[in-house]
């Protein structure tokens, strides 16, 4: 049996739904994993830096009855709490991908696996994370930062080896997708903004969803890691979708090529990779046509694959958190190494 | 450098197109994982047991120039031969699965790694293989059974642990497509098999397809590894396409809602499983309602996850022939072990 003293760094909603799963598959994980757990740490900007020699409480956590002290700082949290695994669930920082990014790297100094939720430090911090956990024998994991818990990167890593990619094609965004709907239906970009929050989606300020930035971070993402290439941000094309109004919308739709917020990326001959996040129409026969609401997909073209769709559907917190347990397995498993 | 002798158990289309992918990746294969290899023996009805203790010339086996002596039967073939690994790619027989699982358990049982095209012997001898294969501390597998390139048992074997899937639907069958996507146009069921015979995916013999068995053995195929029941094709509800009209098939597009051979299976709750195929009218909002021309699909519901839809597109021989070649990497890279 081997036991794991988890750690959350970040506890919202996906945080919070990580903790129910793991409740319920306790008896799984322990009888088909060999896996016991406990919570050791919980750190929030509301609650600190909550850490415990002996297990916290789950339940009382859950009901916000947790009366766990609180340490200094992260120095102490990681001293106090000792986690072998860290979930980190903080909100997106698509400029810089601070502080996540820092305490991701001192989470895997301290030896813990990361298991993060969050792109930006994908795109910003790949390499050194990736180098530190190399090199104690831990892992850097993000199977859910992109479509939900739908496998990419483990995909790349697992299943197809050998096989190159040529580029790429993606629906990456659930609130423009719900905007853009409601619009399409007669309705103002207000209501669904109001739609897309309703729906769970969209956070208070949709921004990074509605101007792009969500998207292109997952472009990055997966550009660093499956097509090998750095790309920034900043060199990604960007058009959001404040243009567009409900006659256009409609319009484009009755025609049967409706518009969506695309994702495409295109790997030139000479290796450089040429990327846009933009609205596009797209025809009945495209391979994204079929994605509606709040689902997500990617279409990759491969060296010796016609043509690979991989396809979310309506993915809620509880299949969220399981692309960050289906990682915590799988560090289990292997061990050691990263992606 | 590891170095491998293989072994073509069939060599028509499919084997062919992976002795030249092996060929065309040669320097990958060497370069990023290690690996050399040769080809040391070639069967087939018309070729004989062809085996050599050297190399067989590829090009010349390819130009249809080979002139290997040929062995009186499977046991001098092997005991010449000595594959490392040995590709199984001869034709369904849906009924028994045989010759195949024959060849098969000798070619584990000499030590070989089997990695096979052929559905019929997971239906038939998932157990028995995989337990030889064990005890040889080598591994049975079959990715390209189903969804020729496309990720499905590695898939869950890999990336998706802990998940428990509730039941699938699927477009398993190029064939019917055709056929039916053909008759909507207004033209004949004997045009329709013409259609895909001239595109390669029917074979002159198109029974299996039309009468639903080839699908049926891909779901029985699931079922048993990923469900973890046995399911024989009796079991299986089954009514081919024979019984559709064009006038019919031309009202059901029109209305948005085109017919597709369907195969469905669902998890009861005592964990008995029920499928079937036959010819189903798809709304708009399906999963699958996408799935055209020679493409392939299949959507699974599972408890962890709303839907998770994997669509290959436009497979073609060297895709099919990929699906292999990703089995023998990785069963290179596990070493040993069973699926």
């Amino acid at each position: 049996m081997k036991h794991y003293r988890l750690c959350f760094l970040g506890f919202g909603n996906v945080g919070r739904a990580l903790a129910r799963l793991f409740v319920s598959k306790s008896v799984e994980l322990r009888d088909n994993y060999g896996i016991e757990w406990e919570i050791t740490g919980v750190a929030t900007r509301r609650m600190g830096w909550r850490a415990s020699d002996e297990a916290i409480d789950v339940t009382q956590l859950l009901a916000g009855n947790d009366q766990t002290n609180s340490e200094a700082d992260i120095d102490s949290w990681l001293a106090r709490a000792k986690p072998d695994v860290v979930f980190e669930t903080t909100s997106l920082n698509p400029e810089t991908g601070q502080p996540a990014i820092e305490y991701m790297r001192q989470s895997l100094q301290a030896g813990a696996h990361v298991i993060t939720a969050n792109k930006a430090p994908i795109v910003y911090a790949y390499d050194e994370l990736n180098q530190i956990a190399l090199a104690q024998g831990k892992r850097f994991m993000f199977e859910a930062t992109v479509l939900d818990s739908a496998p990419v990167f483990s995909l790349f890593r697992e299943t197809l080896p050998a096989a190159k990619v040529r580029g790429f094609s993606a629906v990456f965004n659930s609130t423009t997708n719900v905007i853009l709907e409601t619009m399409e239906a007669g309705r103002s970009f207000a209501e669904g903004v109001k739609t897309a929050q309703d729906l769970g989606v969209a956070e208070t300020d949709p921004s990074n969803d509605i101007e792009g930035w969500d998207s292109i971070m997952k472009v990055c993402a997966i550009a660093r890691v499956i097509l090998r290439t750095p790309l920034l941000p900043k060199e990604v094309r960007r058009e959001g979708i404040r243009g567009l109004d409900s006659a256009t919308l409609q319009a484009a739709r009755a025609e049967g090529t409706p518009f969506k917020l695309l994702s495409r990326a295109t790997v030139n001959t000479d290796g450089s990779v040429t990327a846009s996040v933009r609205p596009e129409q797209i025809s009945a026969n495209d391979p994204l046509a079929g994605v509606r609401g709040t689902s997500l997909a990617i279409h990759f073209e491969l060296d010796m694959i016609p043509g690979l769709t991989i396809v979310s559907h309506r993915p809620n917190l509880q299949s969220t958190a399981y692309g960050l347990l289906a990682d915590f397995i799988n560090a289990d498993k292997r061990g050691l190494g990263t992606d």
